[in-house]
């Protein structure tokens, strides 16, 4: 799904139901940190390797996606009530990282993971 | 853009520069919430007000595209590197939220955020 | 509760379950954003007054004082895991934000807040 | 150092600077959420071990120090202005969770963490 599909979908959604009065941009930003802390959640007590195992289950995986989605969800939802062009703004951020990590240089480095110079 | 084409672009990214390994998933989701903060601190002592105002401005609003854009960006990571297919995730959580909220009932109660009952 | 006794609460609470072997760094942060969240969802569709009016009341503020407990404790195991000196750390901060906002300036201008200056 | 004194100096803090008109809920829990990206930002790429290394050293740990001094100080701060009486919170959370996890079982099992079962 583009998100421009997901955005036009969201807007119908609360539109309908006369919802576009609660989606301030706090609130949204707000519903998101709740959606994060959920996918935490799932996370804290396991390793890598559990979550990996967690989501190789078909049914076991079903939360794990579900907070992914609600993620999206409100982060397409926020940027639309900004006004904000998401896809234009991922592209402006790709060319960034493109610019800012140039294979030559980073594949031999990797010194953004290493040397955290972030 | 869809989450197919930039899961795409990602994953071409990670290869190029040998980065792969770095993207584990607990990391992914520390990077995500890392990215979080950054857009609460641009929130944190405005109003709604405000960030209308802030987002209305082509420069002012660039720093809160950013923080939108890289969060999208370590989302469909994450949810790459997990094995998630994102955009099935959230058509289900769509399809859910239409029949959890009808919009004959939910349009004269807008229960969910009056009586905080989720 | 000084956070020492805390501290020694906490260390206690988990050598007693043998429960240490779980409260790795990065769990407990990950525990910690999982309450921040929780705290995030009992305030996404409120105002400030709403939010007051919530703890105004000695039942309907429960589940705020919850998670307000929670994220405390959660901070307070991931420092002793640490090994960092919370009140030495906390110390130190307000030293600092004391030099960096005087009164006689600060007082007058607010810019921190309304120049979003950080 | 006690909340109740970290709580009295916030507050002495916050009115000689005429602060406390920025200080609502909601924004000090965005700045909470900011203090906690933070952290996550300076462990997102380290394991557990990396973590462990990084605050070993009196230098290097010091960005770690201020970030959890930051989430203490906007925690005890936010409870201040909600009225909510932290350490009361607290000790009712530690005894909920004496009650829920009794040593007996809870050392054999620990089906908290292996279970995933909260």
């Amino acid at each position: 799904m583009s998100n421009t599909d997901l955005t036009a979908r969201l807007r119908t959604f609360a539109r309908e139901r006369d919802w576009e009065q609660f989606h301030e941009p706090r609130s949204l930003l707000l519903a998101l940190v709740g959606e994060v802390g959920e996918l935490a959640e799932l996370f804290q007590w396991r390793t890598d390797e559990d979550i990996r195992e967690l989501v190789a289950g078909r049914e076991s995986r079903r939360p794990v996606e579900d907070e992914l989605a609600d993620i999206n969800i409100y982060l397409v939802r926020l940027a639309d009530v900004l006004g904000v062009d998401l896809d234009g703004a991922i592209e402006a951020k790709l060319a960034a990282n493109e610019a800012k990590y140039p294979v030559e240089r980073a594949k031999g480095s990797a010194a953004k993971y290493t040397e955290y110079d972030q």
